[in-house]
């Protein structure tokens, strides 16, 4: 017919596995979904292929689509983040009205979030920028919603995103709004850093997680020949970035998020394969080192050690969350966020219902350490811990994440670091100036050598 | 007298305590400084008191400085990194002819520094942006002085460069060209973060090294009351950035610098002084732990686990080099760099005379832990420092440094890592790929599950 229908709820663009998924669980749901791609082909392929016999219609064009959605339109991009996102945007502006809603799932930079919530206010559009979590199937069964932005476009997105997210417990859904402008991809790239760090602790454990899960499938899983698969996988980890960010958003916000850093510099690491291959040769380890211990006891230890150092990596990651709220103003439900983990997500497992019932208990807790289970749990693994790192240590078996946990810990528990000799140092060859125990916020400089003068240094940094 | 003579060698902008002292040291050396500062009050105090009886003059205003300086107009900046640079930068432009040189002695962000190269040429002015460390006395007495940007200057300020800098050995100057843009600037970044993890290493040692030594004074200084000053001083690590810049650079570049990392979040977590005190009340640490070994034993294991990190902290400096020079294709001197961080700086050390000799050995030397020097050595302190991180690790002292640099070690000297695992487990739940030993550069992706799809991912990022 000569004349097109609006009957689509909600159109996304971007037919990669995950944007053909989160199609097909939105089909699932009752959603008329308009499929569009750059390549129109895949748009074809698609809904002859994946997509046969389901509701979801395609596109041949931006304004094709457009011209199928009801009002206020909304249109989901799940293409690449960076520049792609920009210039789909660039060609919706035109092509939208005030009030539709433009929603960015892919794993955007916060701060791009933030300027295009600027950016398209300015238009009189709305922007949602949504952490999606939970990989392919995630995307297809249920994934972690982390949606931001312009809370305006959130009562015309809430029943699609909260009816396909992941459901917990008693149906409750692993999606609530985050925050405003770039708050629900700062969260996921926090969750994706606390994945970093969750992978990189992995051995053996009992953990109820979804890593957990698929690592045992993993092992166990057969070429077509019948031999195992992962010896013959290549030891060089890659990352597409957001653990990365988050270790920097760490160290510009300066909160210790340790364990993560440590796990994006392991990924870095392994992916000097053909260095360590060489240094493999020359740098030995430890002589006639055994291990002597029950087995069994130790497989508990590291059981143990990993629970403990499961618990640091979330502590570390809810303080980046609190101080990133402070930079930006936003005011975050912890426990809300930790909802949205509990479910879907790639890190999801029961111990996030723990971190909720935290927030529960006290929702302005400063630190999950501090929170009387997880004092509890640290204690009750802690002599473990010690034995598995200090026997990874004695045998020359790397265990980053578990060491800088563990040194983490034993640093945050004590009321006094030897950071004053640093503060003195600084003083003395840079006059940086230094606080007393007894007069902090005022700082003073001592003439150490008794010929550097004092005149205090306001340009030169160490 | 109605006109003025052009009697300056050189400016200098700035007159904090590193600015007085740079100045002082070139008046030494027989140039002539002219000192301006933006309160120009602290001209009339610098040339009544600290400058007194010296040929250093002063400037009334930037014109009046430039009218007093020789051609080509040579003027050190070495005012606060960022705004007040560019902002001088902008009131120097017109009134400076071509060929003049405008030189950054101040902690500038490289990037700033590579953009500042650029913005210059265009002008037909020369800018050099140049690392300089060593604090107050270096700059008083012999700085290491890292110079990088426009070669074309290089001619120019050589001659008052080499000479105020620190020597070394037979009289070689701890200065020397580094690279083009920014090059300098990322060498005392890197530096800096050198500097950071070294004193996050500091226990008692015996390595001959200018942090050691200013570090016994620390410890014997007592104050007016006659007690030891550092009990007082509260320890709450500042920074000024670099330490954290290098660490951002390593985790953009891909190199696990993890040693700095964990040295720049030790500052981080010792800031958070009111969080501890609160913590060391419900945190506890091992049960009944106690040292029983022999001390002096305990004592010679610490120096050889500071030797060790040390080589480590280093090696991983040096691979960051690598990579930034791979990056902006810079042709960095590594002996050279090694050389100017031999004396003056504030890392100074007989142990950078080492390094020296192993790029000397092999100028295209991949890693300085393949050296047979530092192989060796790390060989001969391995023993000591795994006793040392166990024990800190049984007693719950904190050893960021030791343990994250040992963690590296064992990492890096193994051909093979479980990183095939993190593989196996993103391509499992983001169909990210990877590749199998047996056929590198060949990306496949395995569908675990039966049901994911043997659609590999493009736009989602874990």
């Amino acid at each position: 017919m000569w004349f097109v229908m609006c009957v689509a709820d909600i159109a996304l663009i971007g037919l990669a596995v995950m944007g053909q998924n989160l199609i097909l669980n939105m089909n699932d749901h009752g959603f008329v979904v308009c499929a569009y791609n750059r390549t129109v082909s895949k748009v074809h392929d698609f809904l002859r292929n994946e997509a046969k016999s389901t509701k979801v219609i395609g596109a041949e064009s931006l304004e094709d689509m457009v011209s199928k959605l009801k009002s206020p339109r909304r249109v989901i991009l799940l293409v690449k983040a960076g520049q792609a996102v920009d210039d789909f945007i660039d060609k919706l502006v035109p092509l939208l009205q005030p009030g539709d809603i433009i929603i960015d799932g892919g794993n955007s930079e916060y701060r791009d979030t933030t300027r295009r919530c600027q950016s398209l206010k300015a238009k009189g559009l709305l922007f949602v920028g949504s952490g999606v979590s939970g990989g392919e199937e995630g995307a297809r069964h249920g994934p972690s919603l982390m949606p931001g932005g312009h809370k305006e476009a959130w009562p015309h997105i809430k029943d699609i995103f909260q009816s396909i997210a992941a459901k917990v417990g008693t149906g409750e859904s692993c999606c609530d709004w985050v925050g405003d402008e770039g708050a629900g991809h700062f969260v996921k790239m926090v969750h994706n850093g606390i994945e970093y760090g969750d992978m990189q602790c992995y051995f053996c454990s009992e953990l109820d997680s979804f890593l957990i899960e698929i690592t045992a499938n993993i092992l166990k899983y057969r070429d077509t020949d019948g031999t195992h698969l992962l010896p013959k996988i290549r030891d060089s980890a890659g990352q597409k970035g957001t653990g990365k960010w988050t270790a920097i958003s760490a160290l510009e916000y300066g909160i210790p998020v340790t364990l993560i850093g440590e796990a994006v510099f392991a990924r870095c690491l392994s992916s000097l394969k053909d260095e360590r291959v060489l240094a493999s040769k020359s740098l030995k380890g430890p002589q006639g080192a055994k291990f002597t211990g029950d087995k069994d006891q130790f497989l508990e230890d590291i059981r143990k050690a990993l629970y403990a150092s499961k618990i640091i990596s979330y502590a570390q990651g809810f303080m980046l969350l609190r101080q990133a709220a402070k930079e930006f103003g936003w005011s975050l439900n912890y426990g809300a966020i930790a909802l949205m983990w509990r479910g879907g997500c790639i890190i999801r497992s029961v111990f996030l219902g723990k971190i909720k019932e935290a927030f529960d208990r006290d929702s302005e807790l400063q630190n999950l350490l501090l929170d009387g289970f997880f004092t509890n749990a640290v204690q009750d693994c802690q002599a473990s811990w010690r034995r598995v790192v200090s026997t990874g240590v004695e045998l020359g078996i790397p265990m980053p994440s578990f060491t800088t946990a563990l040194s983490f810990y034993d640093g945050y528990r004590h009321a006094m670091l030897p950071a004053n000799l640093l503060q003195a140092q600084r003083d003395y060859f840079g006059a940086h100036t230094y606080e007393l125990l007894s007069n902090p916020g005022h700082f003073i400089h001592t003439n150490w050598t008794g010929h550097g003068g004092n005149v205090s240094s306001t340009s030169y940094n160490a």
